[in-house]
């Protein structure tokens, strides 16, 4: 079955109207229908002298793949005409809404999977709208508590038992029943949209040395090594808590399907290194395909032509493959 | 002036002398003193199956470097004949006066650099002796407070701000009294020891995205800006606090003569990760110079031949080239 991916660019003044141009540069192997302004996408595309054929999607799921240098557009209109590079608090609504219907053609089953571009939080709250992120609108939208954000490169993937939260909060957010939930969706998803036979994952300690023994932290003596001897009974292949700083060796990561890291600065600098620019978020546990840029709106460099679509190409590839892998093809 | 370097292998059951041995294989631009029992040396040699000559330290500074295939050695004898891979608490107190005799040295001028094998802490508590690591055994030594943890690799430095302690104590840990002291150290000794002119230093935050303008939490702006401030008021260059995810790409990098981690997972996987076994611990703020391999004892290889002595090698390099940064040539 033909994969239908759905683009939400995100913040019209950012760099995400750029991407879409980029990416419908090239023809697909799934269909591609972008939730932006047309108009938006027209006067980047001429900004940034690429050559386009903008159409409107007609509410049919697409049977037949994207071809080069044309768009399918879900138009939804702005506010007022965005600027690049012009944060406009008018359309901080207008990125919601694009949102709000890739979220609903996902849970409809109209699309397959949803790949989102930067979106600017700030902006969104100054027009009123309480938004904390990609991950907990379409969680909420899915109605669903726990998610996971992975992030990918080519031969790392990193899942995180805590994201965005101040340092001093991660030791007490890791409760047996947190870390319970991240192992299970993550073995889950990786089961399901990953097609990974008995996936070995590796969990990282939360202290140095994950604890030494007890002699620094005993939180991999008391919640971490209890939990995950749980979890293999029912079948889980894990390995851990490692020391976070020499678990990333190829010894270890050669046959790992993922590495489970505490908190965000544990697991996310080697990624990116590794990764250097080809990243790809992913959200794990929600009911459909959710995968991301791993960059942000980029405001001065929007409509200059001069940015990298790695991550952005990454995030369709990465999505492609999941629908395909979830579909058992 | 030739460089005199102090070997000490460190726990007699682990890899420590069979590196001092490995070492040895090859003619140095040092001379390379070792502090172990002469006994073990020979009978790990003969056990390697590696051709060795021992010559007595007689307490004079060498004046010739060490050559291929001769091992000078300052002897102190173990309580017990040491069995490779076998720990001996009776040989606790062996490992501590190898190192007290390092220490004595460097201080009296007649060594210029310790460099250490690996010791294993917990025997060495077992023989009743209270001793919680290299760095703090030479500060101790070295009447000093504050000393700074810096691992380093082919293109990237990091200087701990915190080391081994649980994640749960980080944030407290991270005070401005603390973190001008290592900066300050760090900066000291980057241009004495190293030889950089107004060296380039990358601090990172200690929350999240660098603590997303206080969203995220506010240490960045309450403590780390405050003191980063200050400091370059007095002339030290430095960038920053940066987010860790971030951080560690070439643009960041490329010209950055050291990075600040706030704690040792923040900063460690990606170093070891890049490094993939040729790292050196490096400890600042001493009144001499101190380098270590970065790995343990490894009790299981020891006299197995099968071991790298990548990091050993890289040690007394780092530690040949700062006596030498030192001295101004």
């Amino acid at each position: 079955m033909l994969p239908v991916i759905v683009f939400t660019p995100g913040e019209p003044a950012g760099i995400g109207p750029d991407l879409a141009i980029m990416i419908s540069q090239q023809a697909w192997p799934a269909a591609i229908v972008v939730c932006a302004d047309k108009n938006l996408l027209q006067a980047r595309a001429e900004q940034l002298e690429l050559p386009i054929t903008i159409q409107e999607y007609k509410g049919h799921r697409p049977t037949t793949p994207s071809p080069a240098g044309t768009i399918l557009v879900e138009h939804i209109p702005t506010a007022v005409a965005a600027v690049a590079g012009q944060l406009n608090v008018a359309n901080g609504q207008y990125v919601v809404e694009t949102l709000t219907r890739a979220s609903q053609g996902n849970l409809s089953g109209e699309f397959d999977a949803v790949v989102t571009g930067p979106v600017h939080k700030g902006i969104i709250n100054d027009a009123g709208i309480a938004f904390s992120g990609h991950t907990e609108f379409f969680a909420n939208q899915a109605n669903r508590n726990d998610v996971v954000m992975m992030l990918a490169t080519e031969g790392l993937r990193v899942a995180l038992v805590t994201t965005h939260i101040p340092l001093a909060y991660v030791t007490k957010a890791i409760t047996p029943e947190r870390l319970t939930q991240i192992i299970t969706i993550l073995h889950h998803d990786l089961v399901n949209k990953f097609a990974e036979v008995n996936p070995k994952i590796l969990v990282c300690g939360l202290n140095p040395h994950a604890g030494e023994n007890g002699h620094l932290g005993r939180e991999e003596i008391e919640v971490i090594e209890p939990v995950l001897e749980q979890l293999r009974e029912q079948g889980i292949n894990l390995i851990g808590p490692l020391p976070a700083d020499t678990l990333f060796q190829p010894k270890y990561l050669d046959d790992a399907a993922a590495v489970v890291a505490m908190y965000h600065d544990q697991g996310l600098p080697v990624l990116k290194y590794k990764g250097f620019g080809n990243a790809v978020n992913i959200t794990l546990g929600l009911p459909f395909i959710r995968t991301s840029v791993d960059h942000g709106t980029a405001l001065d460099m929007a409509g200059s032509g001069d940015i990298n679509s790695g991550s952005c190409l990454l995030a369709i590839n990465t999505a492609i493959d999941m629908v395909r892998a979830s579909h058992n093809e």
